[in-house]
């Protein structure tokens, strides 16, 4: 194995940098937390969407998973055999649903008679449906003015052979918009009220029907997650600027960092430009409370990682592929063309999806699907 | 060959479907504009980033190319043997510059004096060397106050047997912030003007020093592209809604489109769930004439292709994999779900990244770097 300087010094384009050891502290501490409670977890692998870590999660006793595509979850189909995938189910998908489905339990999640209907008719394994319930984030899913539909899907799922009704599943994305715990906490409360209106209804004909809670922020954030039978949170593995930004991790927690080398120096007003663009941060940002539009913020590099600065040293714009970092004077004349220097993402999920794949500290390359 | 509708039918998941016949014709109306003002015509192929496209090139004399990354340069190496890399210089990459220096003709892009003292001890086959001019983007570049560095620069490139001065290369990409024909025109002029003052003081010691003008708008709006030896547009091969929203083209000129299965309908709020999100698409936006963002615009599907819509149809948000695509109710009522929908994207560079592939109107799978 390299020390982590060894590895810096090899890396001669942007590549993403994940930190085990914070990684594997950030899985532990919410799978604690989920046994703490006695609730399943089931964590999003959208983030990281890697087998490596995956295996992490098994040393954590997860034995579930949840996805945001089947190509996600045929990736992920050998080493798991418990796998729901959080988005509505796409019926172009059919024969990619039934060669799932033959080999693994499949949960899919559904909120219209349409497709309900159809998957009635094309599905030949079986498979478990989760009906999706909007709980305020209005984005997906059926509201609970919305039973009529309901009781019309959870018929055609009962009348099924092959399909059962899993339960109720939520993202409570409006959280995303808080950043007070109090407001997580009051998201949460109302949410499982949302769903077990919908458990309560459809009780009496289905036993067990399970309430799935998802979104990092409340997981986090909320302590007591009792009222859920399962959580699925996918950011967390890595946090990022953006959880950093809404109060829900320190930067200390943040697992994964972009190495990205400096190609020119800009004495005239403080910037560097360095290699790393849109296609491999992506282009979500957050700003930064003097007003600057923020795609990443500098770390400092320590022996075996990296650390936080004291002060915030902003990316401030993104091309295709060059990142404009604004310094002050100090840094400007410490850092040299050539350089690597390390970025914090804004949205890590979005990050790890444009770069395709990790390095270690130690210079071991991890899988992206 | 499929019809169109086959190719439509097969279609599961987001695909980026690429017109040839609009793209050959964006690619047709540039180079005959080159040829006209008898102006080199070097497209960037950051946009497409496919050997299959670039072939399009070849069919109108093109021979050589600019790309934006030295993999992009070893992606296009056994094709093309006249090489752009229109990004400053990573010396980081010393070796694949090399290897690929070794070939082929590689322009590099320098705009320091380290970069270019460590390429003089560094590099070991014959390149040339753009010196990179700020024209007002503020980006990247030297500018006209700058002269010393660059008499410093240039000495070095003189002193050393591997390396040439080429000439000077300019990207005005603050264009991008006009949208009026006489601001483009003006912006030419004034970057020729600064090329201008770089060439005249370095034309005594080297002869043929080269002006190269960079970006889609001022290329596209600019009739008569005089004073420059060289034109780098790249985005015009596809075109976008951001030029589109700049004035530049029409939305008849665009040349890919997405195809985004249809996941659940919302009629309490006229609105679609798309299977497309800001892993396809990217997160570039564009805000419509009556306040709404937009992250694409839907197109009407024909028997050969697809049309413009006679009203504006935007989604409206992304999220990971999921799209929010706004209706009227005639539409509301038209679409069902497993619907394939077209969406126009923002900003086709970034969306064409993001896919990794085309397929074309007869189904035929092109290639992306």
């Amino acid at each position: 194995m390299n020390s982590f300087k060894n590895t810096l010094e090899k890396i001669t384009v942007p590549q993403l940098v994940l930190n085990e050891q914070i990684c594997r502290r950030n899985i532990r501490v919410m799978a604690e937390k989920a046994r703490r409670y006695g609730i399943r977890f089931r964590p999003h692998f959208k983030t990281h969407q890697s087998k490596v870590v995956g295996e992490w999660f098994k040393e954590e006793k997860v034995i579930s998973i949840t996805v945001s595509s089947l190509k996600m979850a045929d990736y992920f189909k050998d080493n798991w055999d418990d796998i729901t995938v959080a988005f509505p189910v796409n019926i172009r998908e059919i024969d990619t649903i039934n060669q799932i489905a033959k080999h693994i339990r499949l949960n899919l999640l559904v909120e219209s008679v349409d497709s309900v209907a159809f998957l009635a008719q094309h599905v030949k394994y079986p498979i478990g449906c989760y009906i999706k319930v909007d709980s305020g984030y209005h984005r997906t899913g059926l509201t609970v003015n919305q039973l009529e539909t309901c009781d019309r899907i959870v018929e055609l799922i009962q009348k099924d052979s092959n399909m059962t009704l899993a339960g109720f599943l939520t993202h409570a994305g409006h959280s995303y918009h808080s950043n007070q715990k109090e407001e997580y906490l009051q998201i949460f409360k109302e949410t499982v009220h949302i769903c077990r209106t919908f458990r309560k209804r459809y009780s009496s004909i289905t036993k067990d029907l399970q309430i799935s809670y998802g979104d990092t922020p409340t997981c986090t954030m909320v302590e007591d997650l009792t009222g859920v039978d399962e959580i699925r949170p996918g950011n967390f593995v890595f946090y990022d600027l953006f959880q950093w930004y809404l109060g829900v991790c320190r930067q200390e927690q943040i697992a994964v960092v972009m190495a990205c080398p400096v190609v020119a120096r800009h004495e005239d007003r403080n910037s560097f430009i360095i290699y790393g663009g849109a296609v491999h941060f992506s282009k979500d940002s957050i700003r930064l409370p003097d007003g600057r539009v923020c795609y990443g913020l500098m770390v400092e590099w320590t022996e075996s990682g990296w650390k936080p600065m004291n002060k915030l040293v902003p990316l401030i714009s993104l091309s295709q592929e060059h990142g404009i970092l604004q310094v002050d004077e100090e840094l400007m004349k410490q850092i040299r063309i050539g350089d690597l220097v390390g970025i914090l993402p804004v949205h890590s999920c979005l990050t790890a999806d444009a770069m395709k794949g990790y390095i270690s500290l130690e210079g071991r390359v991890l899988d992206h699907m």
